[in-house]
């Protein structure tokens, strides 16, 4: 295991490594796009999309001069292959009442993922995405499986309400795991990551860590998650509050990787990980629901410049996050009520990306069709 | 060419084969979709989505009765192969300045088209959709090409500001070609249709067809198009509050063929016959926007049944679409800003039927997969 010295010059080259997308190649992006058979801005977001996407791609290699007469011979395009990460942890703070699944029900989707009867698994077979499972600090042990990535850090998380989630080794660890999980879907020619999770009792930390770094109230951040806890919404929210009290020293220091280790969970940090990761090495990310954005929060603290590398899929049910997404200004792409997390909102998107590459590289241009211009 | 009292018969007959969807169907397939490992409803408007198609497709061939250890072996369980169809066609009312690009538009774009270089082409290419152009009366002549389906009645209808836009053999002809379209496909083992359309000025024909059918007003179904004509906004509204009077007579008969004949157009009355030839086959049929929508409404009024087997892709940036969407009871899933046509729209909801299809056939319920239900 690398050293925490390692770990912690590792995280901060990886945030070095993102750059701001350069305006020149976006605005170069954005007059192909403009010289398409199509009145201007008629395919809309879409066209929002493929400009950022092709800046991206365009940062890792030569693509946007695409010659008049069609793409370019033998350069990849568009986002595949695509790689979704569901990634799992467990929460010590579950012992408050604050979930109304049991514990058990992380391992035991776990399994049922790596069986191929998850959504996560029909979603990703109906988009076309691979998929895999990490294990970043589930309860319980897992056998041995194609689709499985063994990053457990631990059993589960310590309850936070009484003490930091994780030390700050274990974070560092986690948002390693996370870097190295992006290292290698690029050296295995991925072209599009996406995020999402599995764990009971995730909501609670992520409505913690929007409250610390976006100054929601607990009332504002918490949502039923799953289902009504046992001790109801009203309780959760206070042991949000009673958390963020106990923490609030280590919330003050604004040391990003301090405050997801006091407020986290694994799986959230292995997240976080997978968005620097991937900006960092010119990767669009797509950011599933809720918790996925408690990970790209957690990235941006670490690394402002990662948000443009990040497509967030949908507008989740749990209350909270259409505040969340006016705080951090990103309006999200689908609004289909989801509240699944897996990254199944990320496996609903890939199709936009493809969508919009293929906009970029397959259609004629007015002059290369002839065909007349609005006036 | 059939004879028009043949032609009247066929389209009676396709208009009586559209069922309702049976609701103990519905409810059977809503049964299975709450049996699945996931918090129920928690895949929002997918499982909606889900609910309708299964039903549809049940209606043709038994595939509901899954069995507990996975989907039913050899049954086809999603919508591919889908075909997508532009409908071409030209319009006379353009004499009265609506259009802000020139009517050789649309023959350059159907070029376009038939050269793979259209936005249609890329989204169709994208989402893994057969792609159909269909002449259905544009102006101009198109070398045979295997991408073209000639279906032209005649080079453009006549202008509705003076007289009726075509005759009621020509409305007739086209609602059959449009229904012997949806027929081929089915023939060929296609599992879902999709409409879109290009054509200059046929905003004008659509929001007439609203103000007749749904009681807009001429400025509330009237937007810009690809841009502003050269008569004005206003113009165009006086335009189509003109043509709605010449033809009260026409609207206030309620007979669906005579309104469409007056005021609509060759390709929205070929799309028209798409959608009840689909429904009458039991084939989920994609609407794309503006256009695509008022071959819905026309669809409708021959025959009220065919709403449930229509997927509403999108909310066009078209102004007057949403209070039409509002008026015809139906929330389109999109929100994209999209306002090109085309198509384009129905090939981007494809890949939530297959999304849709996946998650019903592949998803394990919580007893096979051993997951605990939440409380």
């Amino acid at each position: 295991m690398p050293t925490p010295v390692c770990l912690e010059n590792d995280l901060t080259a990886a945030c070095k490594a993102i750059r701001p997308l350069d305006p020149a190649k976006l605005q170069q992006a954005w007059n192909r796009i403009d010289s398409l058979t199509k009145p201007q801005g008629s395919l809309g977001r879409l066209e929002e999309i493929a400009a950022r996407l092709m800046t991206i791609y365009n940062q890792g290699q030569a693509i946007m001069g695409l010659e008049e007469t069609g793409p370019a011979a033998g350069i990849p395009q568009g986002p595949d292959p695509a790689r979704i990460f569901t990634v799992a942890g467990d929460h010590g703070v579950v012992a408050e009442g604050i979930n109304a699944a049991p514990q058990e029900v992380t391992r035991q989707q776990v399994v049922n993922f790596l069986n191929g009867g998850g959504g996560i698994n029909a979603l990703c077979a109906a988009a076309g995405a691979e998929l895999r499972i990490v294990d970043a600090g589930a309860v319980g042990v897992f056998s041995p499986h194609p689709l499985l990535l063994d990053r457990k850090i631990r059993q589960g998380t310590d309850n936070f309400a009484k003490g930091p989630a994780m030390r700050r080794e274990e974070c560092l660890l986690a948002l390693h795991h996370g870097l190295e999980l992006a290292r290698d879907a690029a050296n295995e020619h991925c072209r599009c990551l996406g995020i999402g999770e599995m764990g009971i009792g995730n909501t609670t930390p992520s409505a913690a860590l929007f409250c610390a770094w976006l100054r929601l109230s607990p009332e504002e951040a918490s949502g039923p998650g799953a289902g009504i806890p046992p001790i109801g919404l009203a309780g959760k929210v206070e042991v949000i509050r009673k958390s963020l009290a106990l923490h609030a020293e280590t919330i003050a220091s604004k040391d990003p990787v301090a405050v997801l280790a006091a407020l986290g969970g694994f799986e959230i940090a292995v997240m976080a990980g997978i968005i620097l990761g991937g900006a960092s090495l010119n990767l669009p990310v797509l950011i599933d629901g809720f918790i996925a954005t408690a990970a790209f929060v957690a990235a941006r603290e670490l690394a402002p410049e990662v948000t443009e590398y990040c497509f967030f899929s949908h507008a989740s049910a749990e209350s909270g996050h259409a505040l969340v997404m006016e705080k951090i200004g990103q309006r999200p792409y689908l609004d289909f009520g989801l509240r699944l997390g897996e990254g199944t909102g990320a496996a609903l998107l890939l199709p936009f990306l493809r969508a919009a590459a293929s906009m970029y590289t397959r259609m004629a241009t007015f002059d290369s069709a002839k065909v007349s211009r609005v006036p």
